[in-house]
């Protein structure tokens, strides 16, 4: 998820996510995407390599700012501790516009094939975090129960998150997801 | 993963794997495993739907008798206690034969759309499992991370057994990696 930008490509991705949800994901044409955000067919294409790649633009951002937090923490940190700088620098950039992480999750999970993109993002993630985990020296077992477990963390968290109508920000519902689960296994 | 069976269903099984082994899933057709088999392409057909089925199968089966465990843990249980049950039901149905599973293994992690299938079976687990969590009373947020947590140490622990060339089994290798979640989560 970008910040939000002035200019085509906000109002690209302003108009793409309202058709999405008005229409369906399926039923969305490009032309009907740059008409509402006033705009050329050509300029959407500038921006963006298809209609699906408005919602997964910020994947790649995502990744290198949570691996760079990753790597960058101060040692001594322990795996989970690794995850968790990890997870906040993911929260930054996700978690800075509320409403547009909403639309894009309720245009996700009204379409099966978006959804599978979405897991396979996620995963792609985990092994990524996993990765980072070795190099800080993490054992492997632990490194990819760490990561898969950070993932299992984030995603119960932004859906606490963007369901909340409070002012419940991404990181605090993050720690609260890695508390909830230090419990849990506390008394398996 | 079935238990192995004997006559044509196994056959079929045993002759899919390898052949996807050796030449790969795409390059296999269902006649040349129905050759291997030595049955015709029409037998093939009684036994699966497609090539994909051979590998996929067992998944509904394995979902049943984790939720039944889940279902039938005796109370009191925590979240934790009614994952690992489900868990263990897993590990008895994947957990027969390693030889097998190990194939199976090779075989999805050497195909993207075979491994986004994998995730998407993973996924619907997870969700069906959190869900089953809720009827024994466990909150909506603890029973998705318990759900999801749980997926991750059965995936971490069956990488274990799959590469073990020892005696570890299946349940030992997930109360393992569930012991080694607990103390990560400890140290967070």
């Amino acid at each position: 998820m970008g910040r939000w930008e002035p200019g085509a490509s906000g109002r690209l991705r302003e108009a793409a996510l309202a058709l999405y949800l008005e229409r369906g994901f399926e039923q969305t044409m490009v032309a009907d995407i740059a008409e509402r955000a006033g705009v050329t067919a050509r300029t959407f294409f500038r921006h963006f390599a298809d209609k699906r790649e408005v919602l997964f633009e910020a994947s790649a951002d995502l990744e290198k700012s949570a691996l760079a937090a990753l790597a960058d923490a101060p040692a001594p940190a322990s795996a989970m501790d690794l995850v968790s700088a990890a997870l906040d620098a993911a929260a930054e950039v996700v978690g800075t516009d509320r409403e547009l992480a909403r639309k894009r999750h309720a245009v996700i999970m009204a379409n099966t094939d978006l959804r599978e993109r979405e897991l396979i993002k996620l995963a792609h993630l985990s092994a990524a975090l996993a990765d980072g985990l070795r190099l800080r020296g993490i054992d492997d077992t632990e490194a990819s129960l760490a990561a898969e477990t950070g993932i299992a963390v984030y995603r119960v968290a932004f859906e606490r998150w963007a369901d909340d109508t409070g002012g419940l920000d991404l990181s605090e519902a993050i720690r609260m997801s890695l508390a909830t689960l230090r419990t849990l296994t506390a008394s398996a």
